[in-house]
């Protein structure tokens, strides 16, 4: 196998990349900057039928399944081999940024043309992959898509799924228009030879360290809890504070007690976070009733992760108790973190060394679609520095040469990855 | 002036009182129980159209003034003296309970129609009253349409006024069919000789003594606080505990402080309640940047009432500095107490003595309409009991006898004051 050409980051076209994401943040529900798009939301069907756009443009074929999951593939001279895959979400939660998730979808197509530029034809095919939902907004359950591609959803589990306007998902698919069957999502192991996904770090360790490539060893273990909490209402004016169950007081200590659970769990890399939280009936002069978290506690040490989630039980049955307040806890998910395949780490380390670009290894704190795409074929991710870490947020950037930068490397691991033999 | 005939509480049709609360609970925007019914809503313009029906029955003479108070007139032989009024509200906060305001307003239907059957003929008008929003959900202030009449808000007040959808007053009451003018709402001094309101206690003193009439000598003193904060966002899985400014953790402690403070304020009466509180960007796996609450502190003793407002005050500051994160404070309103009126708690204690109900004198922790009717003439208000004190909540409960024994001690109120001559 010939070795494939040089892409160096200026041979990468930085001003479409940058035309392409400055497009895809106008398909939003929120006003610029801000940018949000929920699964299968008119921006999220906008912004689907573009990115189909731009894949018909560089000759590639494409399918979708049962979940909207997009494979865009650029046929390799041995069709039969397992396929390199790369991609990330399109996605964005409410008043998030343009860059997570959507620089690991148009960089792929950014890598893809710059190898077709060159002259460069791969012999396995290279297949970017758009996940459904990487984000829990819709549904609840982060990484919906490629969950159901790692099989790692049962179909009940995936039919029990509602929005919070009561909506089945499958109701959502069908009016979004898929209807294939959702047997047929999960990828059969051996499907893939391997997936790289570039993503922006979401933190601030490659920007302040002022080195451009992160090279991801392990993705931290995800878990998120829902409670529901039940006091008494009541006219705010007319119960005397001895005699109050208030569920909004039962929330903030809960709150608070998330954070202590993640400040002591012996880690320092454990992270809680009560990032959703509901009243009712939500009125100046009534004393709320009603109050429903959602809660997310993660760290890439599984036992840390584990005593913190047990710390927060155990936190709410005691304020429970106190404020005569009924608690209910449902664990929404508790995944176990995911090692990156030494053998693709090592080749996006050698593709550095052989471009000339700084690298160092890291941890991702945050979960990706490639936590879920561990459990079918070996994986790593490539992280690019961003603003101050910021994420998740309007202000969330990436500077084009930091993208280009990325888009080279990944563009070169793909190249090598497609020229290894079965 | 004759005395009038006595009307007992089995001379007042109490099933169809039942039937007419019944029906205005129909009108909601929430299922039943439940009843939601906000300034101006579809269900509250159904529910004023049935008031007007039931009022043309009853022959009574109508007028609404600029913002929909309904005056409803039934005509004295001495129709040039200030008329005795009394009335109440039928605005409901979210998921409310169906005896709130409406006790007073179907109640002041029914004394009238027991009068008319009993051949009464009063000296002075009897005025029902139906006040606009005495609830302050849609605009943010409690009781708009006393508080115009008071003349306590200005027209530039009123012109500052917004809803949650950026409506302004002004555009609102015009969709509502309201264009009278604004400065002729308020009412000038010697408008009224009187102002009674029948009202559920909204506390569980009278059903736990076992006493049918609470008689009210003062009514607390209100007021709101609307608290901003604004930390720094963020993913949830990547800034580390340490350098978090999360504006949700913020609003937790503050939520407590405002609890404490009422429970440290030197009075048993202080009762301070968080009833809003929301938060942005509200996703699972984003660190709450923003954080709006909305405060309600009240007593009957204003020092301690203020003393409460000043701790507040003082801890946003604490909490603000220790964890970086940014407080507004608006002050919403912060109204004195009302005193009610010797000669017309006498009256109504009179009025129990002949008619053989036992009274007891108490305070109102709750405001409503009379707190600002008490500017514009000698107010006092009748109270019933109601299930365990609930209220603002669909098992908001009166039995039928409680509401008929009110209507029968508001009836012979209205009957004697009406009689008194200049």
């Amino acid at each position: 196998m010939p070795n494939p050409p040089l892409i160096s980051p200026t041979q990468i076209d930085a001003a479409a990349v940058q035309a392409q994401l400055e497009q895809l943040a106008r398909f939003s529900s929120a006003p610029a900057p801000a940018v949000t798009r929920v699964l299968w939301s008119e921006p999220d069907m906008q912004a689907r039928a573009y990115l189909r756009e731009q894949c018909a443009t560089l000759g590639l074929e494409m399918r979708e399944d049962g979940l909207g999951n997009l494979f865009a593939r650029w046929l390799g001279t041995a069709p039969e081999l397992p396929a390199v895959a790369s991609g990330s979400h399109i996605d964005a939660i409410p008043n998030a940024g343009m860059y997570d998730g959507t620089v690991g979808v148009i960089g792929v197509l950014a890598a893809i043309r710059a190898l077709q530029q060159v002259g460069f034809t791969p012999h396995r095919s290279i297949e970017l992959v758009v996940f459904t939902a990487e984000e829990p907004t819709r549904f609840g359950v982060g990484c919906l898509g490629s969950r159901a591609m790692a099989g790692t959803l049962t179909l009940a589990q995936l039919a029990s799924l509602r929005d919070s306007d009561g909506h089945t998902l499958e109701q959502a698919r069908h009016a979004a228009g898929y209807t294939a069957e959702l047997a047929h999502v999960a990828v059969p192991e051996g499907h893939y030879v391997a997936f790289i996904e570039l993503h922006i770090e979401q933190g601030p360790v490659l920007e302040q360290a002022g080195i451009p490539i992160g090279i991801v060893q392990k993705i931290a273990a995800p878990s998120s809890l829902r409670i529901t909490l039940t006091g008494e209402g009541g006219h705010a004016g007319a119960v005397l504070m001895p005699d109050r169950h208030d569920a909004l007081l039962a929330a903030a200590e809960l709150a608070l007690a998330v954070e202590q659970a993640a400040c002591s769990s012996g880690s320092p890399d454990t992270v809680g976070t009560t990032g959703v939280l509901r009243i009712a009936p939500g009125a100046v002069n009534s004393i709320p009733a009603h109050a429903v978290m959602e809660i997310d506690v993660r760290d890439t040490d599984l036992a840390a992760r584990d005593r913190t989630l047990a710390a927060i039980r155990t936190a709410t049955a005691a304020i429970s108790i106190r404020r005569g307040v009924q608690a209910t806890v449902e664990l929404l998910n508790a995944d176990p973190p995911a090692p990156c395949a030494p053998a693709l780490t090592d080749t996006v380390r050698h593709v550095c060394q052989t471009l000339g670009i700084a690298a160092q290894p890291m941890i991702s704190r945050a979960y990706h679609d490639s936590l879920f795409m561990a459990r079918v074929c070996p994986i790593t991710m490539i992280f690019i520095p961003c603003y101050k870490g910021y994420s998740h947020r309007p202000d969330e950037y990436a500077a084009p040469e930091a993208i280009a930068t990325g888009i080279a490397v990944l563009a070169q691991t793909l190249a090598h990855l497609s020229q290894v033999s079965a």
